[in-house]
């Protein structure tokens, strides 16, 4: 790591000489398989841009040069770039972010690691800089092949292309790839870009190539030297990337070719108006276990051995998400309209299962959630059961479409929510924590949150028996937990998990957080106090037997893995009110705020949700004053404990 | 009007002699512009697609093949076609929708007016089609120029031109407008196939034409009769609207040419694959004075005079927007720093008022919600402070985008929602009835609901000084009602327009409803109840002195013209209850379902809102059992009087 180590940022590139530059690759190839490794992160996607982000640190001058970086999972290099080499605790609190993080450097600007948005921040910057005057500095987007199949890279394109003014460029990382290969008709376009020129011909001279797309790597720079506007005018003319929106183009340029790339930088720097420049990378590139891996080349990783690139994590419980995909399988051998859409995460959203009994039952549409949602409508009108499995995060993306073109038209869809809640390590891009807030007030639709895998398969199949109105069930990351049986199920499908002599405090837990509610109701009731502990199951609308086992207690809890403002807690709360049920009730959830990367369980500690904190409050509430809500942030921990230690015995743990 | 009055179905076209169509599609524009003269609507887009109606409705077979309208405002003439001929009250309750409608027709599919979301239905309906062996059915989705300034139709285009097998037609109406002019490198493409020929050499054959564009008109088609697949893929080939996509082409077609269209139609029909075909219309086509009418050729019209044109509605009290409009204007004259950013509604938005003083610090960009909110983090970030105006219900198409480019980022954004609450005629689509349940939980936002002119210009003010986060002001349709001074203002910003010697009732009023509390507040004083009504006038965060003035009060109700669940009334009652006070609180706001087309005032009196109706349960609540709380479904209105009637005075109207 000779020469990474004294890369302290940008400008220490600038003296490096061609040999130089080739050997500081592979230093970070080697650093970033080592390191990544070991914490896990986005491995392939870093390991294609290498050469790339080498190239726009020498030849743009960032922080002056304002880089975007498209779902910044691309950034790794990036960071190495910019002073940022301690990836000891990549994604872990403390540690560095998986994605740019305006706190950790003045050379990261866009956060978000939700696709497709990147051209359009890159537009405003551009025409910022245009309008108060700064016109030395230049705005570079990178964005991935997949990210342009998002609607919100044509509304971009479309209103760059209006202004001819700006230095704005547009890198075209294209790599075939999302996750997976990159569909639709345009991937299909910029396949044939690719495929009609290999890799040895790239350094060579070409003129059936060079009619059609320009001279390619190097070559398409040396044409261009010197080029007027209208001579790359003509690239566009000739090509059709865009082509009608007129914007210019360069390329294809060889991704891993540091001198190719660099020229074709400089050539976009001096032009002065938005160009494209499409470069042509590898996923995984220098790391063979990557390349290899036909289904997603390491986009993500766990921990993996370095030399094999084998998963080193135990095998345990089997995931929410393979649950989910052998009930759908076993749901759709037995019924012929139920099919699968997947927004460019077949194998993420388990929808791969689907696929592999039926192709044509699973519709990927790409990066393109509004799509998703909408095209579901229309395939519900045409006699089928759309299942849209998606994470729960990036429904955010499509609500307009769940409202109007699902729920307004009482289309039969159910929407299939991984991810749903804290996620960890991915920060707050990645959480799935507005998901129930958003969607309950979406009339008519129905939420389901199951609390274990037999409650998944469950609420699966009553969701794909509702043909007249949209159905959703959310489950969070991870493993499912042990099984929760119920002591009693009401008329009205509430699931009762634990009763007691007395009726002090109710418990509604939705979901997952059912295991919480339990270990709550353990540590309160050792104080003598009385619990019941419900799992609504479907939350929303919320059943009568809530309200009316609301009316016996004499005080509500209501527990919920999203944001507290707005979310089921306010709905149980307004159907007591209105029923004439004046019980008291407290909504724990979420706190109405980013939350950073860090391990699920120290987030959830760090929000009050602990069996700990969540039963100490209660306590204090039935057995002191009453008069402390527990949805009240809390004082001072430890002060707290020094009130409660008298009266509070913990439990033993489980 | 002797041949359309026999139309009772798309059928009864089919024996028509072209003379007979010709006649026919003069008396539409007759009974179209006196009725819609009469009763407002969307006059201007329909006078457009008379001819292209007719011919759709010849050629293909609808109900059995599936019509799809974007933005269904253009469906006028489709309905005068499908048995519905009374537009005596178009837009009023009970009379027909402005939209196509399930309830109105079985001919009637995409009931939402938020454009670009057709091809997405089209996609999925016609490969439901599909998959089920419904292979004799074609889907038609028209959508005009400006729709294709949206993403979701990029989305849906990359993911139509993967499958060559479906009848899907594709039917662009390009009139070269949205509300406005369209915007883009992508009009700028469409106004060059315009251009490039004459309406006069339509007919013609010009071998300059065809080379470039194929034979414009009926020649188009002649061209292309007996054409193989190939043949139209040199279309696409040769052109390039979306010809990366590999969408065959047909086109353009002079939209006034029923022979030219009805032709077209047929060879799309009987293609057997995806098909665009383009269609050059004009917009107010058969009346002088819209077409004449540069800002938007009539698109929607209040009462006019059905030969001049002229407005005949009455000059009345300014509109919200106006207000909004030259407070910007103001504004801006004293900071450069202030940019306004609208989605193809320049004049509805009142925006054209700040482009008038400096176009350059006016951005139109399109049909393109996502993009206008993300592009302003990227002008916040480069050092200006975009105020983004936009109707409330659009806000949906970008709620991720205010979540996670512009609150994450903590963007100094400013949006302006006109059209908030309950709109009125255009129906559930319009309604902007979700921005404030939506908005409440996107950390760091506030939110200003002002009352009066006079509120909403200093909300204005101190938004645009709001820096590091995002600032919302929303307000109703239609005028500013009178001023309404407070009779003081909190430390921290809360208006106390009204208070009493008892403090019984606290009425916490959102925006404009606080001349709905006052006017609840009178006739509950009548009953020698103490009222209190407050406008916090920034309602998120809300202000610590609306939770210090509920704790004094015996109930607290909480007033939004916006839905009930998840909206301000529970953020009010979440922090009361964390600061420990139970004092109960009714949210009162619209109920969870989707509202039809009526008057706001019929809409606001069917969901209870009216002052009479809250007065009389707030009263039989403070002086009756307290047990019925006001949030409550309301029993028959009847009945309840008769309960109330003895201790009820109304006061005299004011």
């Amino acid at each position: 790591m000779a020469i990474l180590e004294q890369i302290t940022g940008p400008r220490d590139l600038d003296g490096l000489t061609r040999e130089q530059l080739v050997e500081l690759a592979a230093e970070i190839r080697a650093f970033l398989i080592r390191e990544v490794s070991r914490t896990g992160g986005h491995l392939g996607p870093n390991l294609g841009v290498v050469e790339l982000t080498l190239a726009m640190h020498r030849v743009f001058d960032s922080p002056r040069d304002a880089f975007v970086f498209d779902t910044g999972h691309q950034s790794y290099v990036h960071k190495l770039l910019t002073g940022r080499q301690d990836f000891s605790r990549l994604r872990q609190k403390g540690g560095l972010a998986g994605y740019p993080q305006r706190a950790e450097s003045e050379h990261d600007i866009v956060e978000s690691s939700h696709a497709s948005s990147s051209l359009s921040w890159a537009d405003g910057i551009s025409r910022a800089f245009d309008i108060t005057g700064q016109h030395d500095r230049t705005v570079v987007a990178v964005v991935g092949d997949g990210a342009l199949t998002g609607g919100m890279t044509w509304e971009a394109l479309n209103n760059i292309s209006d202004d001819n003014r700006r230095r704005l460029v547009i890198v075209v990382n294209d790599n075939g790839r999302s996750y997976a290969p990159t569909i639709g008709g345009m991937a299909r376009f910029l396949n044939g870009v690719r495929t009609q020129r290999s890799y040895t011909s790239l350094r060579g001279t070409s003129e059936r190539l060079f009619s059609r797309f320009g001279h390619p790597g190097r070559a398409v720079y040396r044409g261009v030297r010197g080029a007027t506007h209208g001579f790359l005018t003509r690239f566009v003319n000739n090509e059709v990337l865009y082509s009608n929106l007129d914007i210019k183009y360069l390329g294809p340029i060889d991704g891993h070719d540091q001198e190719a790339l660099e020229e074709a930088m400089q050539q976009a720097r001096d032009f002065g108006a938005p160009v494209i420049v499409h470069v042509i990378t590898q996923k995984g590139q220098g790391f063979d276990p990557a390349i290899n891996d036909e289904a997603d080349q390491f986009h993500a990783v766990g921990q993996i051995d370095p030399e094999t690139g084998e998963s080193i994590a135990s095998a345990g419980r089997p995931s929410w998400t393979s649950v989910f995909a052998d009930e759908l399988v076993s749901i759709a051998r037995e019924d012929d309209r139920v099919v699968g859409i997947t927004a460019a995460m077949l194998r993420p959203t388990g929808l791969d299962r689907l696929a592999a009994l039926d192709a044509s039952r699973v519709l990927d549409v790409g990066i393109a959630e509004q799509h998703a949602v909408t095209t579901a409508a229309g395939l519900a009108f045409g006699g089928l059961h759309p299942v849209v499995a998606i994470y729960a995060t990036f429904v955010n993306r499509a609500f307009d479409q769940v409202l109007m073109d699902v729920a307004l038209h009482k289309a039969g869809v159910t929407f299939v929510l991984d991810r749903a809640g804290v996620t960890g390590p991915d920060g707050p891009s990645h959480h799935g924590m507005w998901d129930l807030a958003l969607l309950q007030f979406v009339p008519g639709i129905r939420l389901a949150a199951p609390r274990d895998a037999a409650r998944l398969e469950e609420a699966l199949r009553e969701a794909v028996a509702v043909d007249d109105a949209p159905t959703v069930i959310r489950y969070p990351k991870g493993s499912v937990p042990n099984q929760l049986d119920a002591v009693r199920r009401t008329d009205d499908g509430v699931d009762v998990l634990l009763e007691a002599p007395h009726r002090d405090v109710l418990l509604i837990a939705i979901g997952a957080f059912a295991h919480l509610a339990m270990d709550v109701a353990q540590r309160v009731q050792a104080q003598g106090i009385g619990v019941t502990v419900v799992d609504p199951r479907w939350v929303v609308p919320v059943p009568a037997s809530i309200v009316e086992l609301s009316r016996d207690h004499r005080i509500v809890i209501t527990l919920e893995d999203g944001v507290r403002v707005g979310g089921i807690g306010t709905r149980v709360r307004q159907d007591l009110r209105a029923a004439g049920v004046d019980t008291p009730v407290d909504e724990l959830g979420l706190p109405d705020a980013f939350i950073d990367h860090a391990e699920r369980g120290e987030i959830l500690e760090d929000a009050g949700l602990s069996a700990q904190v969540i039963a100490r409050n209660i306590i204090q509430q039935v057995l002191g004053t009453g008069r402390v809500p527990i949805a009240r942030p809390l004082p001072d921990e430890q002060e707290l404990r020094l009130e409660s230690d008298a009266s509070v015995q913990e439990p033993a743990a489980d």
